[in-house]
């Protein structure tokens, strides 16, 4: 397993695990830990076995306090600038300046395994943006969650504007980012942020039970595709596109051995045992959509 | 009446009611089946008196099962293809292969009368997905949901893709794909999938009800026109495809016999009754959109 | 002051008050009405003392009964034409008729501040799709809404099919728009039209807290940069666009004094004074689009 020192990767069974590892830190982000975290999703999609991710946080306190605020150094140890949120702008050597939570997300928007975040405490700044593109978010009750850039005198990131209102309508995102607002786990439950609140010694089960669901039940096959057309198609203009999609989704897949064994269980009513890999599996029209680049 | 074999067409007044009718197959889906649903919302677009269409099940067990799992027989009787779920694939001689609920639901989609759902039992597959371009959807306290296609090995269809996160949210949306599980009523109600929920025996009573109000009370090219314009120019990028639309709208439809009648009616403080028709007094701007061809 | 004739304009510190002000008409929707309202978005967007801006109707009965309905006149006192709804077009000697309410909603739509509906009263036709580009909406408890369009013989206008499914979701929007019914503060709570219901006597006191929130916290250009990125990056088709913006603004903002006073404030654990300028210093990228013409 790759040496990580932000985050720990566990994979158990059919369950990755990915924990943001700076207790001392209140798991603050930074270009390390966002380098980890892509990292670690790379492993788990080349991973067959992974059939689900949980992402959480050290401790009972914290999931991410947001951005570290402490100024990067260059090489010889000299501060590299004085800037309040140093992890979410890259090197200045870098061609084009990028935001750090915007790749992170962009990298979760393409995981190809479902993304459960069990969110564990306070989650703040990146800490709350990067949660947005998981598939589905439960937290402890003693979460709290800012969108807080307005008040400190930033704009929100990680493609956020993009996410939010997709989770919780347009006018909640509109209030929380503009107030800047700290606000507590039911207030994200109402909000849909959230789709459950546990008591925090109870999340991690929680986060696994849904996990084991997807594992247990799903064609990992038919969950990577179907987190693809989700995200992308939705976001089409008329619902032809899905059509035009679905048609050769349908025909591929339901010639192929996860079918088989879908209907073949259920007639039989017992669990499935499908084989299909996503490594090598996928319907020979996927990826159907070109990634736009970064300009 | 045309004569269908697996649909009821009634139409009593205002009010159409199509009935899924295969009640020994809970109502499982078929390509005669979409194909009489299609020739149904075909005579109920051309017909004036039609206000609203009511789409329910036979029977107190199921709205639809999903699709038939019976193989298709070829012309000499022989099976046509060994494959889980025929009616959503069509024969293969076909230039190009198409899903068949994505058939039946692009034809719903285009529906010049509103279209109301009385999910009156078990609904999975594509017998919850037909549902989505319903513009309501209400269902009896028995009724359960699934979109059950990750269990079997396949994917969401029927442009759920694009239809089910505008209706319950983009995490709502994943997590019941994902999982394939199927849920009941009440998560149906709380997620907004429907917006009611009936005893059995009083659900076409409220789905009467709620198509009466529309029929006893909006111009019916009011209802065609706005179904066009709340699905389509939403989707937009701007809202000034909707200000271009709107403004000729408004324009063309203010000099009109039913605006004089609403205004009318409303001054004298009783109902309305409408004069225009569907078949002949759409705007000449409508409609404004070329439909794209399944490539 | 401007002087105004169908609403009132007042700006007390960082809250500036747009009232809807002809009490013996309902606050009826005029031409004159809707150019005011035009003007004073321009003023509060212009005056950088300006933080927030809650619009509101006079009196305890009405927001805004919708467009009135007195036909209106020529020069020559001769009534200019038999229409249900003047002011929601304009005169026919312009080059392109174009809708009233569109008019102002996408004068709203590009507001710098943010806006705060207190919907005091009843609200119908464009006294319901005028506030659907706010920010935030709140009511009091004796408020009644409805999308009456439908059952005047005409459709919604004002974008609102555009932006009445961002807040309320598609099945919702829907049934209002066809049913045209009118309903209730409650049933606007449940469907997330407004965020919270009050007294009457105690509306305006909520809505001046919200806007207090956001002119004590936030910096003023981050709120204005906020409200572009939401409205319009969450229309894009994918969260790269979102990237894009959110890299060169976090890049720019990051380096600014704003976000110096933002990091004091908040190690300091006091409130932040932001010095920034709508009118000066928003980031060279912005506007970072070209806003679409009529045609």
């Amino acid at each position: 397993m790759t040496d990580f020192t932000q985050i720990k990767l566990d994979i158990d069974g059919a369950i990755a695990t990915i924990t943001l590892h700076r207790p001392e830190k209140m798991n603050a982000f930074t270009n390390v830990m966002r380098d980890e975290m892509i990292e670690a999703i790379d492993i788990t999609d080349a991973d067959d076995a992974v059939r689900a991710v949980i992402v959480t946080g050290e401790g009972e306190r914290a999931f991410c306090a947001g951005a570290d605020l402490t100024p990067p150094k260059n090489s010889d140890g000299t501060e590299k600038h004085v800037f309040s949120d140093p992890a979410t702008v890259d090197d200045l050597s870098e061609p084009l300046v990028r935001d750090g939570g915007g790749r992170l997300v962009l990298r979760l928007f393409n995981s190809q395994k479902p993304l459960i975040g069990a969110c564990n405490g306070v989650a703040v700044g990146v800490g709350a943006t990067m949660q947005l593109p998981f598939d589905m978010r439960l937290c402890s009750d003693n979460a709290r969650f800012g969108f807080v850039f307005a008040k400190r005198g930033i704009t929100p990131e990680a493609c956020s504007s993009w996410f939010l209102p997709r989770l919780v309508g347009m006018s909640k995102a509109l209030e929380w980012c503009m107030t800047g607002r700290i606000f507590d786990a039911s207030e994200a439950l109402d909000a849909g942020l959230v789709r459950s609140v546990h008591p925090q010694g109870e999340l991690m089960d929680a986060a696994r039970g849904l996990a084991s669901e997807i594992a247990e039940n799903a064609s990992p096959i038919s969950v990577a595709m179907t987190r693809a057309m989700m995200w992308r198609l939705s976001a089409e203009d008329h619902p032809m596109k899905a059509h035009r999609i679905d048609s050769r989704s349908i025909y591929r897949l339901s010639r192929g051995a996860d079918a088989k064994e879908g209907i073949a269980s259920f007639l039989e009513k017992r669990p499935p045992e499908f084989t299909g890999k996503v490594s090598t599996d996928m319907p020979d029209f996927y990826p159907w959509w070109q990634e736009p680049d970064y300009t």
